[in-house]
């Protein structure tokens, strides 16, 4: 399935819940939402996008604690937990995709490279679930265009699993 | 110039006064910060994005009054102006664009039909400018990437009118 593919059918999954949609971007910067809204007649079901690029952002929109990314850093599972969490806190929304990664040139260490990402999804009711993925060093764009069609995927899974529960 | 080319002279433009940007998007969804985000090295300048896309997210996030919706409605003059006000209100940045508008291929009417985009500019220590834009029913994804080619045009034109000044 094409990124707009998933993004119909996630829309779709959350219509027939009847549930609100938000996102919480860092490394894509507004391209899961952008995927998203590209789809006329998503205004029933996405509600809005925190786009924390800063720390700050992160800490101000979503409140991420400064202890947790004093410790851990912007991409870190604990980070990408508290996004995801803070994202559904601060909004009308019932399910959250959020990500948190380096896309590059520059930002990458031994201990987190570029095509680092770390995923968080938020049902309302539901454990915040993390995934990490590592797309490798293949270039910004697609870094960012996998991690969108990752998340789309990860909200996708986590409807089902709320079906099948 | 492409949007790419737009994109990567604007952040040069606010890294040169040392300022941070943000957006507040509704009709473009995030693809404003997207291009902006998807320029390696932005995170110099990017601060963060409030993706507005219900009523209830440009009141939470922006500040945007309820009277100011009821009496004028999401696409207006009135709101776009409390758009781009509440971005520099509730972030780091000096400068934040604003958009608000009829990407269809329904919402139109006749007073407001599909393609009327308002755009809001706020520069910190400047009055808040808003302009309209009617792009005309050529689809969603017409109006969508001329919304976002504007919008960085109107940013660098207010970066160059207070080097002017």
């Amino acid at each position: 399935m094409s990124n707009a593919e998933l993004a119909i059918a996630l829309l779709q999954a959350c219509q027939q819940r009847g549930i609100m949609l938000a996102t919480a971007e860092s490394c894509t910067g507004g391209l899961i939402i952008a995927a998203l809204t590209d789809i006329a007649g998503s205004s029933a079901v996405v509600d809005r996008g925190f786009i924390t690029y800063s720390n700050e952002a992160k800490m101000e929109m979503l409140g991420v604690s400064a202890a947790t990314l004093d410790a851990h850093g912007a991409v870190s599972r604990e980070t990408v937990l508290e996004m995801a969490a803070g994202a559904l806190t601060h909004s009308q929304a019932s399910l959250s995709l959020a990500v948190t990664g380096i896309a590059g040139p520059s930002g990458g260490s031994a201990d987190k490279p570029v095509g680092l990402v770390w995923f968080g999804i938020a049902l309302a009711g539901q454990p915040v679930v993390a995934e990490r993925q590592l797309f490798g060093q293949k270039g910004r764009e697609f870094i960012r265009h996998e991690t969108v069609r990752h998340a789309l995927q990860l909200g996708l899974r986590a409807l089902g699993q709320d079906r099948a529960g």
